[in-house]
């Protein structure tokens, strides 16, 4: 199949370019390095030493025989966005292009607006050029668990038949979402529906878990194709961020009572996910949404995982439960269905104490990169203005947004 | 009170704005005149003379002694939004400053992205900024009706209770929205949500069915202070333009079977709607949601209660079934609750025969000024490039979107 990766250099991105080029399909990728930008605005970087895209993509086609074609440029740019449809005429698209981190959607009223434009508009962009293009494509959306919050029923994986004083249908899952940037994915979600009603495209939505994890076989095979890593408070999710923790010997930091459950699932399963999305396309006028995780676990859960694998690593460590910096439950009734991807033939990856040995070996392999002013919150849901401080520097976040 | 009522100078914002003004509330009125200049780019104007908003509040002065402030500018420039909440202090804003046509916002994509940004954008602005300056005030905002599209059960107001699998929560309505218009005001409504609940503030979604009608008992004291009337094919509410093609002898335009149903209701309930909202404001933290209507009727029920009308006035007048330009149903369940605000005080203003004999002499005044040209449907759902063609005219729409 031919398929353009949009968001192709970014940590999902990047792992889902390489495993569908190495399984034959032809891919493109579309990126802005607008993610790259972000660690120069926040002072963050990867723990891991990712390489310019054109380096990566040269050591790929040397290593695999395989080209991936690269186009930059911004997916809310709707001349740019359909100049590439049109030259390199895909059977699907898959949609990482968005700004994906809840805390830096939150930092204030401008980093708000900015996750909220850009989202929507490269959403719209997308769903109008494959309308007006390639009405066939499918369009694979990366949505978010997230979207759901954490309501007193089971999640349903989109959808959800609802009885109501003698009368039922089949309606959209209701939405709570957590933060500017959850909120920016809902809306995706509902322009995506509408589209597929009105013109029949064929889309997925993907509500995608916590993803853990670096290694996948592709990048595995030189370090030069290394993945992002993130650490960070803003970017780093909460799994890799504990292994970084645990590895550096700071204690590791739960948010509150830690009882927050959410989703979660390994990268390798997050490509294949993909390319099983790809291989079983939705029908013309569907809006088909999958649930993408494997485990659930809650925040402490995992935090006591980490101390346990730490622990038999000989390094020892702590459990601090700051104030919870989100507005969140802390404790909650969590169970969401995630079925439709393994029946497509999805066979997990579970977390194990191997991956997180793993983790804590990179982590251990690139100790000299930690920056451990990276890793208490200091973006505060219930503040409009949140500065983020590190070591005597103020970086004032707002002057730099768009 | 001190009410700011943002897009004061437009069809329900204007009403609005003398309602509240000759109650004794302190009012001021923040407009960009956006919507008089899309009477300019789509070759349409209201039916009625409608007058510049400095004569207006000339002439409200003069005849009441009453004194609207008016704040010129755009919600979606934070500072300007800001600096007139910090002036004038207000208890409640009532947010009208929305492109609010469903036809409009299906043009093409810029007219897509311009609805979604600006409608979006300016909500998150009005959060922010009561967050950060006026904290305690009440935000009313304008939903539609249209968000909750057409499902097969009963609409609750705002949120319903389901019961799945054994366990019961309440949570949002499901959204079924049919255009990228009726989507910007869901994204609002998930958005105004999450701001109450992170920051405490007191809103009330008024989730407001089609408006019809023109004269309340203030916009009555003198020709000057006269409101829109728009019966065009993107601005007009359905009920006003089969008023105006009755007036004017042409065929009742009904999309399709006619059997969409809507709730409607009088502008005169509309201005009484948002008193009432902000006399009884929502508590810290709650957001809370009406439906603001009073009566469903399908859009045929509509069309035969006109041509009865004006049978009887001596204009006798066909009903035209022409393709639906939108993608609905057209035939369908429809029962939406509406007695919150009823049990606030609201005495509901039925439509009646005098009613339709009014808005029909409006239109004989006004008849001189009646465009036929305007009557048929132009924006087709599916197509993403609409152009609206006048009597020999192409008007290219693109071009003048921002």
């Amino acid at each position: 199949m031919r398929i353009c990766v949009l968001g192709g250099d970014g940590y999902c991105g990047w792992a889902t370019a390489l495993y569908l080029s190495r399984k034959g399909h032809t891919v493109s990728i579309v990126d802005n390095f607008l993610r790259r930008t972000w660690d120069h605005e926040i002072g963050a970087q990867t723990l891991t030493p990712i390489q310019p895209l054109p380096d990566r993509l040269r050591v790929w086609q040397e290593l695999t025989g395989e080209t991936i074609e690269f186009h930059c440029g911004d997916v809310t740019d709707y001349e740019f966005l359909a100049s590439v449809l049109d030259s390199f005429r895909p059977d699907a698209v898959i949609h990482f292009a968005e700004q994906r981190a809840a805390p830096y959607s939150m930092i204030d009223r401008k980093h708000a607006v900015f996750t909220q434009v850009n989202n929507v508009v490269g959403t719209l962009n997308l769903l109008f050029a494959i309308h007006e293009l390639r009405p066939d494509c499918h369009v694979i959306k990366l949505g978010t668990m997230g979207e759901y919050g954490t309501p007193n029923i089971d999640i349903e994986e989109g959808y959800i038949r609802i009885e109501h004083n003698g009368r039922s249908d089949v309606l959209p899952f209701p939405k709570q979402p957590g933060s500017f940037y959850h909120l920016s994915k809902v809306h995706d979600s509902h322009n995506m529906m509408f589209a597929c009603k009105i013109w029949g495209l064929r889309a997925t939505d993907l509500n995608q878990g916590v993803v853990y994890g670096t290694m996948t076989d592709e990048v595995a095979l030189d370090e030069a194709l290394i993945n992002r890593f993130d650490y960070d408070e803003i970017f780093g999710t909460v799994l890799n961020r504990f292994c970084v923790q645990a590895a550096a010997g700071h204690p590791l930091t739960v948010y509150g009572k830690g009882g927050q459950t959410r989703g979660f699932l390994d990268i390798r399963d997050t490509v294949r996910c993909i390319e099983l999305a790809c291989l079983n396309p939705a029908n013309p006028g569907e809006c088909r949404v999958f649930n993408q995780f494997t485990e659930q676990f809650s925040v402490l859960d995992l935090a006591r995982m980490v101390q346990t694998a730490a622990k038999d690593m000989g390094l020892p460590v702590e459990i601090d439960h700051l104030p919870d910096p989100r507005v969140e439950s802390e404790e909650h009734y969590y169970n969401a269905k995630h079925s439709k991807l393994v029946d497509l033939g999805l066979r997990p990856h579970k977390l194990s104490e191997s991956l997180l040995d793993s983790l804590m070996n990179i982590a251990m392999k690139y100790q000299d990169r930690i920056d451990r002013s990276l890793f208490l919150p200091q973006v505060e849901w219930r503040n409009s203005r949140n500065q983020r401080r590190r070591e005597g520097a103020a970086i004032s976040l707002s002057k730099s947004a768009r």
